[in-house]
């Protein structure tokens, strides 16, 4: 049994999950894949804060300890893109393999680093940072590798349909269904990201990437759904459809055309079923015709298993 | 640019479907994974047939001139189990890489099959096996592989489901609904395979054995939609509801439990808005939730898409 060596930098909500589902799955991912599976250091911002399961002897406050001790494979899940670029920019041109969910890093830095992970011969595994635990990532790099992508449209940002679909069942404002989502945990304190579409903005970009590779000209459209109102829902249900956040792309003359905005949908349409904070994707392709995927598209659990998936198939190939 | 030499046996619905995506796409996958794809010998069984856009010079009648001719690469779909099997035995003891969409195959001889490419230190590509242009295979294999697999559950045969709808939504009887099917294309002339169950349990096999591997214990139960009336549908759709034949793995005690049988299922399942040939799959994973998928199940260019991406990841790695 061979075994990889595996650090972590974030011990936050996923981070957090990954520890939980590696310590669950060790086992079975020893017998399926023929690999083993170790975590050697995790890097955390606070040493004191009480972390149940997780061996104290692990925790480190400094990056360099995960990112130069031993280990084959990194796993970035602090965010944000100064810190974790710098992380990322290391551990690739130390000759290891990098995992993460880290879709703001790739939109800003994403050529950069996939070009130092060639020159170093490690690659990077970004399941995790497009629709959580739905594997589209892989879809579009190896399932429909056989054919030419059409068009590319979803639901890709959770908490904005968790707020449209809660305005549409619960007879609410916009505020009171942000509040909601915020409880429950799917929004951040500061939720511009995904309100004003840039969050499902970088995850379409990210796709457009894989579906068509590096683009000269993006036309880019982003409308956020902060000014919807209770008439705009009820107007559409009336009508017997659904207001939802739809991120789109297309080739268009020259390059690609992205667009993220509210879009009235038939109640027979598939993006329209898509309840609560699920993400869906439809991929159009001239062979293959419409293939659907759906899922939880984030949360700790369903994001460690896309990041898992990953660190599977890495250390496998390390 | 490397070229890989492809030999292709079988030139029928999927076969000449797999011959006109290449025609399209040979360039596209130059440029995008690296490799050149070039056919080398197709075996068909009328060497007089007029094939249009096909070079004659391509062609034989024996399969030798295919397994014995230089390829690193052979895809296999001629059908059946005994020529087919012959074949696939003869390709991977020559070292040679082999896609396949013979679910049949697979369900009889798969074992063997899979021990035989270990051994020769080659790979079985069988996307296009199960569910056409949907990547389930490769979801099951590696999107998926860092969870534990609970439970699928699917429409995985269209010719079925097309009966199933047709008869709601035409307001006709079974044999109608069958000949549709059959004018259609979707049945064959003798469609026993797909409305008794055995088409739809063989891909089921499949699937679990992806989720779960080899599994000592299994019990099966099949019931097909011969014997289903109008009243059943009828009845169905009095109670917002909908009869689909649906196929369902879960782990028990000691196994695993395949079933595929017709099911009365709520308006809002997600299984009962698949509508006429389309296939669906929900896979419900202990961290990740559930996920599905959904697509053309079969027909000649999906299927030949599933073929090309293995045939794209084999050649990669060959």
């Amino acid at each position: 049994m061979r075994r990889v060596n595996v650090g972590l930098l974030g011990c936050g909500t996923v981070g957090r999950g990954f520890v939980d589902l590696l310590h669950h799955e060790r086992e079975r991912i020893r017998g399926v894949a023929g690999v083993d599976l170790r975590l050697t250091r995790i890097l955390v911002r606070d040493l004191d804060k009480q972390r149940v399961g997780i061996d104290r002897r692990l925790l480190t406050d400094r990056a360099t300890d995960v990112l130069d001790g031993e280990c084959e494979l990194v796993v970035e899940l602090v965010g944000g893109t100064t810190c974790a670029g710098a992380y990322v920019r290391r551990a690739l041109a130390q000759g290891r393999h990098v995992v993460t969910a880290n879709k703001a890093l790739l939109a800003s830095d994403g050529t950069d680093l996939f070009a130092l992970a060639r020159h170093s011969g490690v690659r990077i595994g970004f399941e995790a940072s497009v629709c959580g635990g739905i594997p589209i990532v892989r879809a579009l790099q190896h399932g429909l590798a056989g054919d030419s992508i059409e068009s590319i449209s979803g639901i890709l940002n959770g908490t904005t349909n968790y707020i449209l679909t809660r305005m549409e069942e619960a007879e609410i404002g916009f505020d009171a269904a942000l509040r909601l989502a915020q409880n429950r945990g799917f929004a951040e304190a500061d939720p511009t990201l995904d309100i004003d579409g840039h969050d499902a903005a970088q995850k379409l970009r990210i796709l457009a990437g894989l579906a068509w590779g590096p683009a000269t000209s993006v036309k880019l459209r982003i409308a956020g759904i902060r000014d919807v109102t209770r008439a705009e829902i009820e107007g559409a249900n009336s009508r017997s459809a659904a207001v939802r956040h739809v991120a789109s792309a297309r080739r268009i003359a020259g390059g690609i055309e992205l667009r993220v905005e509210r879009r009235e949908l038939p109640l027979g349409h598939s993006l329209a079923r898509v309840k609560e904070e699920n993400n869906a994707i439809v991929i159009r392709g001239r062979a293959v015709g419409e293939i659907g995927f759906s899922g939880r598209g984030a949360g700790s659990l369903p994001t460690a298993a896309a990041v898992m998936s990953d660190v599977i198939e890495l250390a496998r190939a390390s």
